[in-house]
């Protein structure tokens, strides 16, 4: 076991990500890992302040940690794509979060929206690129404000982006004992990214002659995911259609409440960032309500990326663990609440 | 009542396509309407035979008729694209159906997959885009097949086509019961094109002092579908979006089976276009496993926009009380068999 202290950066953000990321921190001293947590103060509250979003020398600053833990940031208050474009996506574009890591696993306890499904049929990952697409954020309006106005956005797909992710995704889907890997787009109206993403699961696919392959239109995906979720194990796909399915995926796993993930670097040439799929929730922040699940789970996630796996597990059992007790009366704790109740079971 | 002959264009297309079409031919010749219907052979057939998607002749001819019926394009022989772009997109663009108007309805008697959910919790209308966003086409790629290779795909959006069918939209949730309307977008990252459509919406509304607006993410939207449809009367959204949200309506809707649509030139310069939202399904095609009845609400949906709004009805109440008997052992039934079952009520 790696001994060292981690040198954690955490972003606790606006809305609720404050009160989840508390509750995260409290279980990651629980479970015996050394971490030296410094907190940076970025999102809306220090927008309005300063005007800042995160400046250059921040930037720099956490480059030099082993990972970022982040709550969430957004706030109706800041004209949308400010926070996110200059905070949120930043960090993930320059610290080359290529792979957007996102589990979508029924817990036992954990009540879906779907009639008669059972954990066992919806237990995949969700390997997200992070780093182009339409998240590139090229585009522009001419003509702004006249009834003669075009706006266009540019998706940017290159072969060195779309391999590497494809490749992390064989070699995870290889780690599975199902071994399958579907690649989710929309190759017969998005022709010139489907035809590249296409090519390069092909090629890919000789390299890894274990994993069966298959393919799925965004929009016929959607519909499996609610009709047929059993028939995916390892998908890998662009940014947007990546955001698109695991907010799905959340919902039909029990809930945005207990949804993970990693922005993942993972040639660590940069701390890799990690963040439950939620945003702020300003209509329930301060308030307790929140479910800092998803975010504890994701500091699991942190923790096995560095290496950490026994404290990882211990995480996740004592989440699972937890989740089971909920079939008896869950909803009335609180966010502490749920995070004490967690603490306690990595701790004994 | 109009009697003068509806002059239809029927494009059966492939696989299934051609089995529900029949079905939907003969429930709208026992309503009662007059119709002088011309077959064109189009699809995967007619291209490997001849090379050909949609000869312009042949597109001229279409024009002069009152409507379109298209059963299905598409197979897997034909590389991905060709017959989408060729054919049914440009059928679209060349005939300005700038309404894509996609009903989502849970029908008394049809099983959702949705735990918990009553006919009444997903009752929308979803005004998808027809003729721009990421369907233009534009992009390229450069360097392809090297590793250096660069894809792009661009989206356009204009004010003309952003604020016509956001004003269809409006005027369509005005005519409703909840007069809601949501748009879906992802303005948060897709700023250029997403300011456009908010804009536009923001100043429409002015117009339509009764309508309720909201606004949902395309992936909180997703998972909103889901989660709480009752959400949702009537959508309006871009036509990636629109194509992705519908497939997600027409499964919590209880499947594929009965999603009915229209491609609608509301100005009636041309044809408006009206086919099931399934596709070719090659995999069941020629056994008689399709289910009609999309392609044969799609027709009710096509005489109502032809002002035969009595005919129009009498089909959807004959499709209600065909899926209420499915209550009752309805799996059994052949393509054949529903159509004549949905025939026998229309005629009666
Ligand atoms: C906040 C937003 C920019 C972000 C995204 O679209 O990636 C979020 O939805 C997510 O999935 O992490
Ligand atoms: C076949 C395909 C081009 C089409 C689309 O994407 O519009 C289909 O999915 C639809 O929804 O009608």
């Amino acid at each position: 076991m790696d001994s060292r202290d981690i040198r954690l950066a955490v972003i606790p953000g606006d809305g609720i990500g404050t009160e989840v990321v508390a509750e995260a921190l409290k279980v990651l001293e629980a479970v015996g890992t050394k971490i030296e947590a410094t907190h940076y103060d970025l999102g809306a509250a220090r927008y309005h302040r300063t005007g800042e979003t995160l400046p250059d020398s921040v930037l720099e600053e956490l480059r030099g940690y082993d990972a970022i833990l982040l709550g969430a940031v957004g706030d109706p208050s800041v004209p949308p794509g400010i926070l996110e474009r200059d905070l949120l996506l930043r960090l993930r574009f320059t610290f080359d979060h290529y792979v957007n890591l996102r589990p979508v696993k029924l817990y036992p306890g954990v009540e879906t929206p779907l009639a008669d499904t059972r954990p066992e049929d919806i237990d995949m990952i969700v390997i997200r690129e992070g780093t182009e697409g339409l998240y590139a954020g090229t585009g522009g309006v001419m003509r702004a404000g006249t009834p003669h106005e075009i706006a266009t956005q540019e998706s940017l797909n290159t072969a060195h982006g779309v391999e590497r992710v494809v490749r992390y995704a064989f070699a995870k889907a290889q780690s599975r004992p199902r071994k399958k890997l579907t690649l989710i787009h929309k190759t017969n109206v998005l022709t010139y990214a489907g035809d590249l993403w296409q090519r390069t699961v092909n090629r890919v696919a000789e390299e890894f002659p274990e994993v069966t392959t298959d393919y799925a239109h965004i929009d016929a995906a959607s519909m499996y995911f609610v009709s047929q979720p059993e028939r995916f194990d390892v998908i890998v796909t662009d940014n947007l259609f990546g955001d698109i399915i695991t907010d799905l995926g959340a919902a039909i796993a029990g809930g945005i409440g207990l949804a993970a993930s990693g922005n993942i670097n993972p040639d660590r040439t940069a701390p890799s960032m990690f963040e439950p799929v939620h945003g702020s929730a300003p209509d329930i922040a301060g308030q307790g309500k929140a479910d800092p699940t998803a975010t504890i789970l994701s500091a699991a996630m942190l923790l096995d990326h560095l290496g950490r796996h026994t404290e990882a597990a211990r995480i996740e059992q004592a989440v699972s663990e937890d989740i089971l007790e909920r079939l008896s009366g869950w909803a009335s704790r609180t966010t502490h609440e749920i995070g004490d109740d967690i603490t306690a079971r990595v701790s004994s």
